[in-house]
């Protein structure tokens, strides 16, 4: 039997025993209902799911998953529905089933002599955020849709965002995690050590593997002394390449107070400047780059002389042009706001061909110039809107198109534009999926770039964890 | 054919194919020569190899893999041989072939803007911390054998040691990985990159797996800013709990300079006056507990100052009852010497049951007193040496027995003692293998606690990556 020949018989078979799991308040099956759960948020991925199936608990879960495998049925776990490429939105078939952690949404423990915390995986992230902070503590991880996505949904994508830097992805957030495998069985692997050796990794084989290997519906969170002190400035350079020496001057003098240190080039501000209000541009004169730099500490005692004197010397030796650190936690907010309002600019402008990538920083500079260039010559009325999170050397090296550009050329441009750019990642071994989760956008991008030997890894693990193949099926491999 | 009945008429083929690839200064047939590559440095472990294979490059060892998986001779993969569970030699049945790396010693690059160095496997440990200084950054991985062991085996084994409070172990110290796989492939997987996304997280799964998946040959690894400023302190304190309440006091008002908290009890520091020479005991009157403190930062300003607060602070609410901060190398030097004359002291002074555990922070203190507790139920005349790396929660939970103790006894006792210990670790879901690696010594210990999933996973993953089974059979899993 084919997935598409999945009939109302079996199907309102499935419907009865998954009731008998979740009640009828975990599970949807009205085709309004159903819709918000099969359309992305950006409205960019739709589908059809059979039904949305929405469990209290990872006992629920578990039985979800052991009757889905009985059946074969095809499983899309979803979490805030905040993703950026797809991987947590169904097929067309109609035969897959949604399993929404949105009411696994219970903080479990806050330890804070271990300094951890104990969620389910519905949890929204900024839930997570505030409780370490009522108590003190600090979870780093800070992303975009912080209001909005689940850590489950982090951890499905190892979720990178404004804080890598310092702190690292969700990956090196994540201490442990409890999994229901795709038969259905439990595997408790929620512990709360720094130091375990006892076996393979399997927490970081699931964290990052977007739902393709398991439903991950608990996990231990690290969290760190929380920083009562920042200093953020707002500098102009001449090109890259002197932010990239700037980067190295700040972490040679400021160490791991360096918290953030953002790049934005003079088109992508310009771009906010233009069609987000309530900014205001920092600075006196015009830049070719700039760049947002935050040190945080416990305390305020020296932390602005010491980022006013490492500027002082990089505009000494004409790293940079101007700077201005923020005198006010008003001025500092307009900084990011700058800085955060440029995914909003770019809907605004018009439509945009969107690259996540990562780089060495060394090779940042050069890739820019290389890859602006072949742009040019392939688009010539596209608009280049490059910036991201330099300091840990992941690009947002996005191409606005024509606000006017119809659907055939913006999919034909796509598809040629991602292949100049990928194709320059490629050769300077950076990464095509930084931190956005390849899903369903990058999956043939994936495979066009990734080593034969480390597909064939890959399809391994894949099938001898799923080898029903009922794990996402579609996305990421 | 067994592995027994390994004939010698294809042990000399397999010897004139592997020359054919390393050539005679790789390949070492010799009794005596092998000698020292099938006892550990311990002298506590040691078997019988049918050869020792020493491949210059990648390639070299990816053709040695080849044709030992051609011709199922199971491989041990060696580095320094400094491990303390026998994880790196050879079985007695003499068909194993040890892959020795050492030959792998190549510092390939460093890049200073990208705070990374790649280096082969059998590059020494000091050798990559001298190399990160000379370009003015920090290589934060430390232990007692940085001397002798080699990356490889950190990376075999995941290292721990003394900076894994503030700056993790071996995997969050690690970028990307070079692996030849079981059946010869290479996988380069030696990405720079602090964002990667594309698929399942490999790395990690080799990183830890102890050479029962494949061989390590290169890593690329994070460099940090070097610190040039610290400031230590020895204090002492009436119970474990008032350590830890201090551990939590030393993070909120010292942040991320927190680079080393490590505990001794009044027992282990006796111990070390006992057997070490050149150290002297740093303060006036005895204490039940001591704890060694560090803070690392960019500059001197304030450092000291921090450190002496905080440190009034708990000796006013009573936590610690006595401190004395170093005011001269001369001094730094006599607190880590006492700290790491523990394994020295406990050499001389008798037999060791030795227990590398790690738990959650919290729960250290109701551990040691039930374990304490316990031992003394079980064997009145023994001497619990307690100490490690309490600041993330690693203890090194010994107990030693009188110096006149049989071999069988020994043998009798570690099995009871492991057991009553190693149940009160399961219990407060700790780990009985925190840094150490699980090798030989803990592979049944390994199978009591692991719960059946966990294993099923794990035999899952070695099934696929290791068919025929010819990775370091007997060791980890």
């Amino acid at each position: 039997m084919s997935m598409l020949d999945f009939g109302i018989q079996s199907k309102s078979n499935l419907i009865a025993q998954l009731l008998q799991v979740v009640g009828t308040e975990g599970v949807i099956t009205g085709e309004s209902d159903k819709r918000a759960y099969e359309i992305d948020w950006l409205n960019k991925w739709s589908g059809h799911s059979s039904l949305v199936v929405r469990p209290a608990n990872t006992q629920q879960t578990a039985e979800v998953m052991r009757i889905c495998h009985a059946n074969r049925t095809p499983v899309v776990v979803q979490g805030g529905n905040t993703g950026m490429s797809g991987g947590a939105t169904p097929d067309d078939s109609g035969a897959q089933v949604v399993l929404s952690m949105t009411r696994m949404n219970t903080i479990r423990e806050v330890d804070s002599f271990n300094n951890t915390i104990t969620v389910e995986s519905g949890v929204l992230l900024a839930h997570i955020q505030e409780e370490a902070e009522r108590n003190n503590r600090f979870f780093p991880l800070s992303l975009g849709s912080e209001g909005s996505c689940t850590i489950g949904g982090n951890l499905a994508t190892n979720a990178g965002g404004v804080a890598v830097l310092r702190y690292g992805n969700t990956r090196e957030l994540t201490l442990g995690i409890e999994v229901v495998l795709p038969d259905g069985r439990i595997w408790n692997g929620l512990r709360a050590l720094r130091k375990d050796n006892t076996g393979y990794d399997l927490r970081d084989l699931f964290i990052g593997s977007e739902g393709t290997l398991g439903v991950i519906t608990a996990a231990v969170l690290k969290l760190h002394p929380l920083p009562t002190a920042r200093s953020t400035a707002w500098v102009g350079a001449k090109d890259i390449q002197s932010l990239v020496r700037l980067i190295d001057a700040c972490r040679s003098r400021c160490g791991e107070r360096l918290c953030a240190f953002e790049m934005m080039t003079h088109e992508s501000v310009a771009l906010v400047l233009q069609h987000v209000t309530d900014v205001s541009y920092p600075l006196t004169s015009d830049h070719p780059v700039h760049a947002l730099i935050e040190l945080a500490d416990m305390n305020q005692e020296g932390l602005a002389n010491m980022l006013e004197s490492t500027l002082e010397e990089a505009l000494d030796n004409g790293d940079i042009s101007d700077a201005v650190i923020s005198a006010s936690l008003r001025q500092r907010q307009n900084f990011w706001k700058i800085r955060e309002g440029i995914s909003q600019a770019q809907v605004r402008a018009g439509k945009t061909i969107k690259h996540d990538i990562a780089l060495p920083i060394s090779a940042i500079s050069d890739f820019v110039s290389a890859a602006t260039a072949a742009i040019g010559k392939e688009q010539s009325n596209a608009r280049i809107i490059n910036f991201g999170h330099i300091g840990d050397g992941n690009l947002h090296f996005n191409v606005l198109m024509p606000a006017e550009t119809d659907y055939a050329t913006m999919t034909r441009n796509t598809a040629s534009l991602n292949r100049v750019v990928h194709d320059l990642v490629h050769q300077a071994n950076g990464s095509i999926s930084a931190e956005h989760g390849v899903g369903q956008l990058r999956r043939d991008e994936l495979r066009h770039y990734k080593s034969a030997v480390e597909l064939d890894l890959m399809m391994c693990i894949k099938q001898s964890l799923d080898p029903h193949q009922i794990m996402n099926p579609g996305k990421l491999i």
